[in-house]
């Protein structure tokens, strides 16, 4: 008999740091596979800020949060290890929302099967949620034009760092905003970016207005905070706000306020908030969009692996902490 | 020799009531027409917040200021009275930016015909800026569709009394923030509103949730102030606000702050501010939308007419206390 390790939700966050308290580390037989069932064994998990959403009570939110006493939710890569579904055989390599568990059983659903020839960290980097996110952000709601200017914050991110090098690619000045001098150094002398600003350390309001001397047309708001009202302020007429995360204020009992809408009005913004599952059908157009760019090595990536399927549980706090340097994979 | 009298705009606001030292009443000699030119005796002005924008200093803002010593800016109708222009013949009924004068020299720039058969009052409340206000936020950054749920701020006021009936007659429910209970009976039971919130009186959070049980797909915000809060907290996933006026604001030093973007994210929100100088250029298609809907009967509307042209001065403070029943005009 053999078993295998998976992790539950036993409660939800209340803000402040995850901890252990909020899961259960089960120990599990290996189920023996039905009719039109196979078993995967899960390479890589992805950890992605959207895991507080899936975490938390709110049922507003845009998925239905993990119930108690299920294994907490997240996307990942694995392989086949047993089959009775004509459509998967073993060894096909797969790549769907598995959750934090060695091994997965399945029917196909929610599964695809993985045809490009890149590792399992770089598939997740920037084919898997981040650069779907990227590109659907970018350009149905930033709209970027050759010549303009683009902020991103959270920009050494998954997400940030795709949204600011596809901009790069489009002709944008591009300026990120990173919580460290290391970050600020990546982005700007690996990815190609224009600018950092360091919102531990800079002065806010006057480095962004020395990066963006022509104003700000389209800000992608990957982690809310203070810099936001920055941001907000140097948009120009016609700007375009793609709101996609907000984790600097999702750890607050009262979050920061945004500022008046005034500003909505005199420069006739557009401000959209967007997460993916509401595009998931769209999901063949952008990687059509995509996958040119990083064909042309316009998309670099980095990973920052964590070992083990437990290291997944304090690896979320790095997203708090900004001290993840890349997209954050945990290796089983 | 025949003079006539105009106001000059000599101060800019500095915040609170608008008082008369920020004009100057001059008294001009009516001036003889040139080649190619006509003289207009306005008859009707309109008064619209829009005004406290063209006043104000900021370059920032989506019209040029008027400058120091030019007469205030203002849209109105009158009739020819005196041309030399082939296109414009003594008798014709214009309508056009004219400004706070009595007599107005043109060479046709910028002035239109008014072929409609109707009065100064009903063109200057329906097809002019409020009606060309209303069908352009609630269409394109509202698109309301039947069965929803619409609120509008400033609901008794010009712009937003015909975004209530324009989204009643395409089948939602529609409910409007008014400052007076004379106001929430006029639009409930002369307009057909479905409920009203009086702001100034009403339990906030209550009546809203009360009138609202479905949540709100749509809001068109007329007016900012601390109502906004409360219809933000009930916005449905996928909704739309159109941010059209925040009077309540301006005249603070310290504006009001809007909710954290939190919600725009859980929500997918799409918040868009939009002023009708971007738009100039679709008026004849939102005639074409609007007119069926007033030929129908759909559109009711009430003006409040001041007598004279210095009323125009202490007219503008109704849009602060909220006092003006219906739509603000001065008759010269």
């Amino acid at each position: 008999m053999t078993t295998y390790t998976a992790i539950n939700l036993i409660a939800r966050p209340t803000g402040g740091p995850i901890g252990p308290e909020l899961f259960e580390i089960v120990e599990k037989e290996l189920p023996s596979i039905g009719k039109g069932q196979f078993l995967v064994k899960q390479n890589h998990m992805s950890l992605d800020p959207a895991m507080f959403g899936w975490m938390s009570p709110d049922t507003e939110s845009y998925i239905p949060p993990v119930a108690l006493g299920d294994v907490m939710r997240s996307s990942g890569i694995g392989e086949v290890v047993e089959s009775n579904h004509e459509g998967f055989q073993v060894g096909d390599r797969v790549m769907g929302l598995m959750g934090w568990t060695q091994y997965y059983l399945s029917d196909g659903a929610g599964l695809n099967k993985v045809a490009a020839p890149l590792p399992d960290e770089a598939i997740l980097s920037v084919f898997a949620l981040p650069g779907l996110t990227a590109t659907q952000g970018l350009y149905s709601i930033g709209k970027p034009k050759s010549g303009e200017t683009l902020v991103v914050s959270g920009a050494a991110g998954s997400v940030g760092s795709i949204v600011g090098q596809l901009a790069k690619a489009d002709g944008l000045t591009v300026i990120g905003i990173v919580g460290s001098d290391e970050k600020a150094d990546w982005i700007i002398n690996e990815l190609g970016f224009d600018g950092a600003v360091n919102y531990k350390t800079d002065n806010l309001a006057e480095k962004l207005a020395a990066l963006t001397p022509n104003g700000i047309d389209v800000y992608f708001e990957n982690t809310g905070g203070a810099i936001q009202h920055h941001v907000y302020e140097r948009m120009n007429a016609h700007g375009r706000i793609a709101v996609c995360g907000m984790i600097a204020d999702y750890s607050k009992e009262v979050p920061d306020l945004a500022p008046s809408w005034i500003n909505i009005i005199k420069k006739r913004l557009t401000i959209q908030g967007f997460t993916m599952p509401d595009h998931f059908g769209e999901i063949p157009a952008l990687l059509e969009k995509l996958t040119p760019y990083v064909m042309q090595g316009k998309i670099k990536h980095r990973a920052h692996v964590l070992e083990g399927l437990e290291s997944a549980i304090t690896g979320l706090n790095l997203f708090f902490t900004g001290k993840n340097k890349g997209k954050l994979i945990v290796k089983l």
